[in-house]
């Protein structure tokens, strides 16, 4: 990617798009040192409570050696529109899933932009996807469950030419989890027991 | 799937789990009558704040053959804790994908036990996923940037016997959209252009 290189770590600034580029060189160094670090474990609790109505908390992971947790756990809410049945409360979980990816496209990109010392001022994004209920409702063994697909839009104000607007944001898509994970698929395993 | 058939309309309570079936049976009549209506578009729109701060604002959506909105728009916050370089303000965005396979589960399972008179008592679940940082950090191009594998466990308190417990989890994952666009994948469109 033409003057998009990883800079090297003494000549890196100290923030750029206020994440610690030194830090992220550090941890570089550090998995490259011991690559166990760089196993992260991530989870939630979630708490059904009424028709469409439910809450996670997130609270602790693993991640670069050890256990670690939040000062204060954060919860989550999910409910359905009186439309789907539900009483409104908060965002439904189709919702959740782009306010992830959206996050995620975000952070990467900014991130990758910042140890490459690239300035962001501005990034705003707008994302859509479509859902047919037939396959919900079992009306159609043809339609699927879930998205057919999602369109996201950026807006971004970097200090970057226009032919380098592409790669900013190829600098999200190229390193974001949730978009690996969404646009690839990820093996999910459930379970279930009695309570 | 024994004694777990939808029951007709005609013999329907009107409330199980908290879902209005009767409600839910109308509408999937009124889709078969205007197959149109089943189609939904949700949407939310993103800003980065600074660093890993960004936040999502929920608001509009398309169903049901026309646009709806909120009377007060839902705000869904992201940030990193401070091992991957944030500020630890809200859940991180695989967090949220977490909390949205949960909920999408969850409510899944308790629509289609509804649909089905199966009363659901409780319904609790732990989701945990791994993630290698050798992919988002570029450091081993065989290493995925997003989940290598996620582990959802239900414990559900539910008026059936011991054999169907597997049978109203499959409730779930086999209606669930975040389920399905996360076990096989949803295309994804990127585009950006200047602020």
């Amino acid at each position: 990617m033409t003057n998009t290189e990883t800079v090297t770590a003494d000549v890196l600034p100290k923030n750029v798009n206020g994440v610690a580029v030194d830090d992220l060189a550090k941890t570089v160094d550090a998995i490259k040192a011991t690559p166990a670090i760089a196993k992260f474990n991530f989870r939630i609790r979630n708490q059904w409570l009424d028709a469409a109505k439910n809450s996670s908390t997130v609270d602790t992971f693993y991640g670069a050696g050890q256990e670690r947790s939040r000062s204060k756990p954060f919860v989550l809410e999910a409910d359905e529109p009186p439309v789907l049945l539900g009483s409104d409360t908060a965002a439904n979980p189709v919702e959740h899933l782009l306010h992830a990816l959206a996050g995620c496209l975000t952070t990467s990109m900014i991130y990758h932009a910042a140890a490459r010392g690239i300035q962001i001022e501005e990034v705003e994004s707008a994302l859509e996807g479509d859902i047919d209920l037939h396959g919900f409702l079992e009306l159609d063994d043809n339609v699927r469950n879930g998205f057919q697909g999602i369109r996201v839009n950026f807006k971004i104000k970097a200090d970057v030419p226009d032919e380098q607007l592409a790669q900013v944001c190829h600098l999200g898509t190229g390193h974001s989890p949730v978009f690996d994970s969404l646009t690839n698929g990820v093996p999910v395993r459930v379970t279930a027991e009695r309570l």
